[in-house]
């Protein structure tokens, strides 16, 4: 299993390393040992809002051979929704079989087109900016539909991290993941 | 107020991230808006264990301009713990008023003589290992002991952050922040 993460500027960082932390130690506690990522954006040198400096594996590469990508929130998202190239390179992912966003992520996702006629939620204070894009629009903190799975906002990232660790390699995996980060949300 | 956070080889970016967020709203939301930080690093170039890089701002700097340090965890602790390059560098910290860590960077700290007499906390899985810099290890999510407040594993920077963001600015910059965070841990 192969995913991308989508990284850009004025990203929140915590919507970013909350999935990551419980989804990386599937690989790392060798629940699925073959799991692979590449941190992917359109720009090199992502930033978030406060100038810290993550270095990506991939610039605009074609996302179709991923098998699920994972976008985080943060201001960025704002104007990348209305950013022509930047939405184009995200569309590449259109069969991509799974497609995952934390809090204003799914911004992006309504932006390509992704969430017509489907249900997602995102952070609770953009609910009716998500409405544009997505006719059922959840106040909740995970909807899982099928191949498009979204979250809330910030802290909902490491929540969804643990309900993908249960929903690809089962209960047990996910509670001794969760007791390794000592979480108890 | 300024804070170093320490940054190094196979860190554990929730470790880091978790804290970051809150403490950063402090100033994003203005409750400290002249709040600075710097990201300190004995090498260049600073991974997370799954090689994650991660841009640092400052190299082998003196730690004693600082009003805070911030040591997260991760792998790379058990090492660095007896790294005596590395360790002479963060004794520059010696006479910083708050020094602080999250899970295993109590390690760093007590391998600084800085926990000798004190009461601390670390990693659930490391007490014995933190027990000979440190006479008074106790099995608590945070201890704060006036100028050295230490937390326990991964999740735990969430709330060591929470807590700080109480105690610098006050239990409503306190509740505002974990609302935005959408926090309930």
């Amino acid at each position: 299993m192969k995913l991308a993460y989508i990284l850009f500027n004025d990203i929140t960082l915590l919507d970013f390393i909350g999935i990551y932390d419980p989804v990386s130690r599937l690989k790392s506690m060798k629940f699925i040992p073959d799991l692979e990522w590449d941190l992917c954006s359109f720009e090199e040198g992502v930033r978030d809002s406060f100038g810290l400096e993550i270095k990506t594996d991939k610039i605009r590469n074609d996302l179709s051979e991923y098998d699920a990508i994972i976008i985080p929130g943060g201001l960025g998202t704002r104007k990348l929704q209305f950013d022509q190239e930047f939405i184009s390179w995200l569309k590449t992912a259109k069969d991509v079989p799974l497609k995952i966003s934390i809090c204003t992520g799914s911004l992006l996702l309504g932006a390509c087109g992704f969430l017509k006629g489907r249900k997602a939620t995102t952070n609770f204070q953009e609910y009716e900016a998500l409405k544009k894009y997505c006719d059922n629009v959840l106040e909740v903190r995970i909807v899982d539909d099928n191949d498009i799975i979204t979250a809330g906002a910030v802290s909902a990232s490491i929540d969804l991290g643990l309900y993908l660790c249960k929903k690809w390699s089962g209960g047990e995996a996910q509670d001794q993941i969760r007791k390794r980060m000592d979480y108890h949300g």
